[in-house]
C-alpha cells in the first residue's frame, strides 16, 4: 500500500502531439518541474489574419514557483518560437547549445526583451536542476547545434531526442552520439520520448553528404549564375554548397533577412566555415562575371516576400532570368506546395533552369525513417516509450513500430498534447490532463482571437459584408436621413447601383413603420428590415455577406 | 508572295496553359471555329470566397456566328465544368462519349438549362464541323470514355491528346488505340497538343491493373467493413475494388452525392459492372457482418463536407472506428495534402487502420509520364509540337522532351493562354494574343468579382472591419447622438470595452470640430477623425482592421 503513495514523474506534452509544431513537453516530479522545448506553430489556413500560435501555458503559470528551467534541443521555430513569450512569465535559465542560444538572442531583440538567463551547453554537458540531472548529447538535424537529452529523474532516466536523424557521414564530421544512447540504455532506460515525424516511411533517411553529387553536377553544368534557396538555419547545407561553390572560383551572396541574419551568426560562432574573401555584397557582384557567382537566398517554401520570390517576380536587385540556374534546395512543408510551385513557374517562364526536389537529389530529411528508428530503440531499450513530435498519423505508426520491436503495448503511450503520464520504476499510466491548447498571436494580442472572431473573419471572407445605417428621429420615428451603405468584399459598387439602390429601397419603405408604431414595436421592426434585407441580397446574387444594419436614434 | 495570302489555321488556348484547369482551346480556320473542351477550375486560396473560374470566352462570343461546335475528351471538371455556361451563349452542338454527356447533363440539370444539343460519340467516330474533320481515337485515363481527337483541317491534321496515359492493361480491356496514333503519323501529322501534367516525371505510370495486390491484400487481411475514398468518376478504380470486395463474399453501399451519382449513371450506361444483389442501401448495411460490408465514398480529397470527412467526424450514419479499415485511393491534388492529412489524423485517433498512398500503392495517376510522351510523339511524329495541359513548368520539361526527341526547337510552341499559334503547311509563328484569362463565379454572379472586390475580401480576412457612425446635425454640426461602432473579426468585443470606448472618445472629441468650423472643413476633419482612429486602433493593437468611418448629416 505504501507504494501507491510514492511519488510519480509526470510527463505533460503542452504542444507537439497530435500535430507538427509548437513542441513544449512538461517533466515534473514534487516540487520540480522543468520544460523541454518551447516551441510554435504557424497557424493554419484557417486561423485567418493569426500570425502565430503557442502552446497554452497556464498549467506552468499556476506552478510557476515550481518551474526550474528550461531546455531547449535546437533553434527551430518549432523549438524556440514560443522562449520570449514564456520569458516574460518565467524568471529561470533557459539551456541550449551555442547556436540554439543565439536564434533565441536575435528573437529577444526582435521582442526587445533585455533580460534573459541563457545558458549555454555542448553536447556532454551535465546540468541539475532541481531533483533533475540532464546531459546533453549530439544527434544530426537539419540544423547546426541540435542535442537530446537524458534526464535522471528519482524514479529512472527519460531520453528526449528532439528532432533527429542519424547521420553516419554529416558535413561537420560529428556524427549522432549512439554510443552514448547505448550507455544509457545499457544501464536501463525508464522512458524514451522519440521524434516521429517520418515514423511512416521506411528505410533511411539519406546522409546529408549524398547531396553531394546533386551540387558538383549542378555547378559542373551551370554556365551562368547559380541560385541557392535553401532554409538559412541549415548551415551544414549552406557549408556544403559553398564548398562546391568556391571550389568552382565562385564567389558567395547572402541574401534574404533571415539567410543574412543566421549567416552572420553561424560565421561568428564557427558553424560554418567561408572565407572572408569568398562573400561578396550585393552591390558589387556585377564586377563578377555570372559564371563566378553563387546567391543562396531564402525563400524556398515559396514566401511572397522572401528573396527567392522577389527575384523571380523582378522586385529585386538580383532579378532572375535566362541562364540562370536556381537550385530549390529544401522539399515544400504541407500547405506550401502551391506557393513553392508557382515561383517554379515563375522562374521557368523568366527563362531560369530550375532544379527541384522532383527532378535531382537536392534535398534530405532532418528526420529519422523507420530503421533509424529502430537502431534507436535497440540501443535505448525503454521499458516505456512515448512517440512525440507528430501527428496522430505519425504517432500511430511509430507506436505500432515500437510494438513489433517487443515493446510492451501496455508501455507505449500514444499521448496528446495535455495528457498526463505518470511513471513510476516500474508502472505507467495515462492520468488525466491538464488545460492545453493553441494560444494565437495577432498583432500585439497573445490569446485574444478566438473562435468567435475567426468566425467573422471566414465570413468576411466569403462574401464580404454589407452594412446600412438607418438615422431615425427619436420622436417622431421619421428618417433623419438617406439610408447609408456601405458594403466591402461583396459586389463590385459602381457596378450594382440597382441592388444598392433596391436595398436603400427597401429600408427607406420598411422604415415607414417606425412612424406608425409603438416603440415596443421598434425590435421587431429593425429585425424585419434585417431579413427583408438579406432576402433581396440572396436572391439577386446568392451570396451572403455578413449584414450589418446599424439603427442609430437622433435628437 | 501568294502564299503569303493563304489562309492560316489558327490555334488558340483560352485556358489549360501556363495551369492546371479550365481547359479550352480554339481551332480556327477562315470561317470555321471549333473548341476543344470547356473546363473550369477550382479557385486560388487567393480568391476568397469564389466558387469555380471558367475561362474568359470573349473572344469566342466575338466571333459567335463561326462557331461550329465543341469537342469534349473526357468528363472530368476540368474538361466540361463551364460548358452550362458555354451552353447559354453557344447555341451548337456537344460531342463526347456517352459516359462525358451524361456527367454534362447532370451538370445541366443543375444549372436548369434544358435546351442543350448533346452528340454521343465513339471511338473511330468521325464528324465534320465546317472545314474541320475530326475522329475520335480511344485513350486511358483515370475516368471512362476518354478520347483524344485527330483533326483533319485544311492545312493538315492536328492530334490533340486530351488527358491520356497508355495503359495496355486497362480494367475494361480497351487499351489506348496506340495503332490509330500511328495511323495518323505515318500519313504526317501538322502538329500534336499533347497533356504534359506528368512532364517531369521519368518512366511510365503504372497500369491501373498494378494497383489489384494492394487491394487484395487489404481484403484479404481486413476483418472489419473496409472504406473505400476515390474519385467517383475514376469507374475502373471503383470496378476493380469492388470486384475484389464482392470476392471476398463482401456487399457494396456507395455514399456522398457524387459517388452515388455517378455510379447510378455508370451502372445504367454499362461502364460499370456490378451485380444488383451487391449494392446495398446503407440503412440496411447493419444487417451485415462488418467483414461482409464495402463502402465507397467521397472526400478522398478530405472536402469537408465529403462523405469520409464526416465519417471520420462522428458525422454520418457510417461512423468509422476501431476495426475499420479505411482505404484513400487518390492522391492529394496540390493544396490539398494539409486536408487529407487531417482526416488521416482523425481516422487514426477513431482508431481506424488508414490505408493512403504513402504506405502502399493505392492509386495511380492518370497522365502519361515521360517514356509514353516519347511513344507518342515516336508514333506521331508531328511536324510542329504543343505541350499543353500544364503549368509553366510542366510545359518546358515537355517541350525539352520533345527537342531531344528530334522535334526542331522553331517548331516547339510553348504557349500561354490566350496566345495565337498561326500554323500553314509548311510553318508556323505565334502571333499575339486574344482577350483571356479568369472569370470568377462566386454564387449568381458570373465575372462581376475582380480584385478590388478580392482585395476587401482579403484585408477583411486578415484583421477584420471597424465601422464607427457618426451622424452630425446638418445645420450645427453638432453631433445627433453617441458615435456608434460596430467592429467584427478585429478584436473580441466583449473583452475590448476600454478599446471601443476610447476611439469612441476620439470620435466624440474631434466631432466638436464640426461645429466650429465652416462647412468646406468638413471633408478635412472627417480625414483627421479616421486617421486618428486608425492609430489609436493600430497602436494598441498592432492591427489594421478595414477602417470605416461612417459619417450621416441628419436634419
Amino acid at each position: 500500500m505504501a507504494r501507491k503513495k510514492s511519488p510519480k514523474l509526470r510527463i505533460i506534452p503542452l504542444g507537439g502531439l497530435g500535430e507538427i509544431g509548437k513542441n513544449m513537453t512538461v517533466l515534473e516530479y514534487e516540487d520540480d518541474i522543468i520544460v523541454v522545448d518551447c516551441g510554435l506553430s504557424f497557424p493554419d489556413e484557417d486561423m485567418l489574419g493569426v500570425d502565430l500560435v503557442i502552446p497554452d501555458m497556464t498549467y506552468l503559470e499556476d506552478n510557476f514557483d515550481r518551474v526550474r528551467g528550461f531546455v531547449i534541443t535546437h533553434g527551430h521555430e518549432d523549438h524556440i518560437g514560443a522562449v520570449p513569450f514564456a520569458m516574460q512569465k518565467f524568471d529561470v535559465p533557459f539551456y541550449g547549445s551555442k547556436f540554439t542560444l543565439a536564434l533565441i538572442e536575435h528573437k529577444l531583440e526582435e521582442h526587445k526583451i533585455k533580460k534573459a538567463d541563457l545558458r549555454c551547453v555542448v553536447a556532454g554537458d551535465t546540468i541539475q536542476l532541481g531533483c533533475f540531472k540532464i546531459e546533453f548529447i549530439k544527434v544530426s538535424h537539419s540544423i547546426a547545434g541540435a542535442l537530446a537529452v537524458a534526464i535522471t529523474t528519482p524514479v529512472g532516466v527519460v531520453i528526449h531526442t528532439g528532432d533527429f536523424k542519424v547521420d553516419y557521414t554529416p558535413i561537420d564530421n560529428e556524427p549522432i552520439d549512439i554510443e552514448r544512447f547505448a550507455y544509457y540504455g545499457s544501464r536501463g532506460v525508464l522512458a524514451l520520448m522519440m521524434d516521429s515525424t517520418n515514423a511512416e516511411l521506411p528505410g533511411y533517411t539519406p546522409s546529408e553528404m549524398e547531396l553531394g553529387r546533386t551540387f558538383e553536377n549542378v555547378f559542373d553544368t551551370a554556365d551562368g549564375r547559380v541560385i541557392v534557396a535553401s532554409f538559412a538555419s541549415n548551415v551544414y547545407r549552406i557549408q556544403q554548397i559553398a564548398d562546391v561553390a568556391i571550389r568552382h572560383g565562385r564567389v558567395l551572396c547572402f541574401q534574404g533577412r533571415s539567410m543574412v541574419m543566421i549567416m552572420r551568426i553561424a560565421v561568428e560562432l564557427g558553424y560554418l566555415n567561408i572565407p572572408e574573401e569568398s562573400i561578396v555584397e550585393v552591390e558589387k557582384l556585377k564586377r563578377f562575371e555570372d559564371s563566378k557567382v553563387c546567391v543562396f537566398t531564402t525563400g524556398s517554401q515559396g514566401e511572397s516576400m522572401s528573396g527567392l520570390f522577389r527575384m523571380a517576380n523582378a522586385n529585386h536587385k538580383l532579378n532572375i532570368g535566362k541562364g540562370d540556374t536556381v537550385v530549390i534546395s529544401a522539399s515544400a512543408i504541407p500547405g506550401n506546395e502551391k506557393a513553392v510551385g508557382k515561383v517554379i513557374n515563375q522562374l521557368f517562364l523568366r527563362g531560369a533552369n530550375v532544379v527541384y526536389d522532383r527532378l535531382a537529389d537536392v534535398h534530405v530529411s532532418g528526420h529519422a525513417r523507420r530503421e533509424e528508428l529502430k537502431l534507436m530503440m535497440r540501443v535505448i531499450k525503454p521499458k516505456f516509450f512515448i512517440p512525440v513530435h507528430g501527428e496522430a498519423r505519425h504517432l500511430y505508426h511509430h507506436a505500432r513500430l515500437a510494438s513489433t520491436l517487443g515493446i510492451k503495448e501496455q508501455n507505449i503511450f500514444v499521448m496528446d498534447t495535455g495528457n498526463v503520464l505518470e511513471l513510476s520504476r516500474r508502472s505507467g499510466k495515462l492520468n488525466g490532463s491538464v488545460v492545453s491548447g493553441n494560444i494565437l498571436v495577432d498583432g500585439a494580442g497573445v490569446g485574444d482571437i478566438g473562435s468567435a472572431v475567426l468566425r467573422e473573419r471566414r465570413l468576411l471572407s466569403h462574401d464580404g459584408m454589407f452594412a446600412i445605417v438607418i438615422a431615425i428621429k427619436k420622436k417622431t420615428g421619421k428618417l433623419a436621413c438617406e439610408p447609408e451603405i456601405i458594403s466591402k468584399g461583396f459586389v463590385f459598387a459602381k457596378d450594382s447601383e440597382e441592388l444598392l439602390e433596391e436595398a436603400r429601397a427597401i429600408a427607406r419603405e420598411q422604415a415607414l413603420m417606425f412612424e406608425s408604431c409603438d416603440k415596443t414595436e421598434w425590435g421587431n421592426i429593425k429585425n424585419m428590415i434585417k431579413s427583408s434585407i438579406k432576402s433581396c441580397l440572396y436572391g439577386r446574387t446568392k451570396r451572403a455577406p455578413l449584414l450589418m444594419p446599424i439603427f442609430i436614434e437622433v435628437d
